[in-house]
This record gives structure tokens, C-alpha cells and sequence, in this order.
């Protein structure tokens, strides 16, 4: 293969992953609007989710938004009904986040149920080779993608 | 290999996937954070930029997004200075979406840049075969996705 079929193919698959990521916003973005939130609220109630109690100081640390924006974020999850605050039992003068499960996990399953199949039905496709080849490279994406929303935020 | 083993390679890539998506969305929030819009609005002016001219019903149509939200998109955009509207010359009673370019591209591109070479950097160790592998991935992840949003807005 030459250098111009190695660079073609290399430019066909940077094309793809910015169509996926386009696609992956604009389903998180759908998933939002049925629950009455927009997608980086969404995903930070997934992150709340997996780290509750929580306060706003280190969920601004695990996602790089801004204080502000976490405060937001906050507000609009706590009207819809998905998460609320409360005071920190151990430190009454810190205010702590937690999730209303039964809401949360209910209408966020409901949602990606279908997604979940279709994709668990695609991945039982490939052989554990592959699934490792896969999983390796987005634990490589995710270490730069990371590091890209840290240089973003200074 | 285990069944097991199996169910195991295949739950972490899931979740790998599921934390995959979060980090994306993380990204896109802090580069349209840096634009002064929302995430849904840099994918959109993404879209824009392949299509346009465009009215609001195709923007609609490709994203998945209802008029209304489409509607407010559109004044986002034309509010920061990305994009204007103007009637069609082809048909004066229709309205156009187009983009300006050199402030999109230069911006958009300035902060897309690092990340860029990063994945390059990155995919580069991968020979043709598994990019082709990828390739085909993230195609198959692309036809669920999309399929998915739709169902999401019937």
C-alpha cells in the first residue's frame, strides 16, 4: 500500500470520528430533550450519578466546567426533579448533591434501553481480540480528549 | 476464554463507551464554551458548514432537532457572529443559512487544532488493518446512533 492509499485511509477514519462525534452529541442531545435537559446536563447527572454525594467544587473538578456553570447545571437538575441538595452530615457548613434514583436511573434507562441493545447486539460481533483493540484505543482517546478539555479550561 | 471472561470483555468496553461519550461531550461543552455557544450549537454550525446554503427545515431534518429548537440555534449563531440569514435568491420567499467563514473556520480550528495533532499522533500507531477495523466500527456506531435519534423523536 502506498504512502497516499496509508494517508487516505488515515483522513477517511479522522472524517469518521468527527461525523461520530457529531452523531454521539446529537443522540445525547435527543436523550436530553426527552428528559426536559440539555445535553451536558444530562451528562452531568451521569457524573453525579457515579460520584454522589457530591458537592459542586468536585463536580466542576471532574467535568472542567466552570463554578458558574456547575451551578447552573445544578439548578436545572434540581427543578426537573433529578437530583437536590442537601447539607453535608459530616460538615453542615458544605452543601452536597444527590440523585433521586428512582427518576434518575427510570427515565435515563427507558431512553437508552434501545441504544444499549443495538450496541451490545454490533459489539458480540467482534472477537475478544478486537473487542481489546477497541477498548484500548478509546482508553487512548479518552486520555487525549481529557487532556484537550484541561488545556481548554486554562 | 470463558463465557465469563467473554461477558467481561464485552461489559468494559460498554462502559468504556458509555464514559467514552461523556468525555467527547466534555470536550465539545468546553470548545464551544471557549466560542461562547452551547454544544448543540457548535454541532450544528458543524453541520452548517458542510451544508450550506441551508434553510431551517434541512438543519432540522439533519440533526433531529425540532424547528423550534432549530429556530433558536440559528439566532444563537447569527447573535455570536457565525452565521447570517438572507432570503434565497432562487426563491425570495425562503430563507438561507450561511456561514461566515473566516470567523468560523479560524476559530473553530484554533481550538481543534491540539486535539488534532493528538489523534494523529495517536491513530498513526495503528496499522492499516485495524484503521480499517476502526473504520468500519465506528460506521456500524454511527448507523445505530443515528437510527436511535430518530426513534428518539417520533
Amino acid at each position: 500500500m502506498s504512502t497516499n492509499e496509508r494517508e487516505n485511509l488515515l483522513h477517511l477514519l479522522n472524517e469518521q470520528l468527527r461525523h461520530f462525534s457529531t452523531d454521539t452529541i446529537l443522540f445525547h442531545q435527543a436523550v436530553a430533550e426527552k428528559l426536559g435537559l440539555n445535553s451536558t446536563d444530562h451528562k452531568c447527572l451521569d457524573i453525579i450519578l457515579r460520584n454522589q454525594p457530591i458537592t459542586a467544587g468536585k463536580l466542576s473538578d471532574l467535568t472542567g466546567l466552570t463554578t458558574g456553570t456547575v451551578t447552573g447545571v445544578i439548578d436545572r437538575l434540581e427543578k426537573a426533579g433529578y437530583v437536590f441538595r442537601e447539607k453535608d452530615p459530616e460538615d453542615r457548613r458544605k452543601v452536597i448533591v444527590r440523585v433521586h434514583m428512582e427518576k434518575a436511573e427510570g427515565e435515563i434507562m427507558a431512553h437508552l434501553q434501545s441504544f444499549g441493545q443495538s450496541m451490545k447486539a454490533m459489539l458480540e460481533q467482534y472477537d475478544n481480540e478486537q473487542i481489546k483493540l477497541l477498548f484500548d484505543f478509546f482508553e487512548r482517546s479518552r486520555d487525549i480528549t481529557r487532556n484537550e478539555t484541561l488545556k481548554l479550561k486554562k
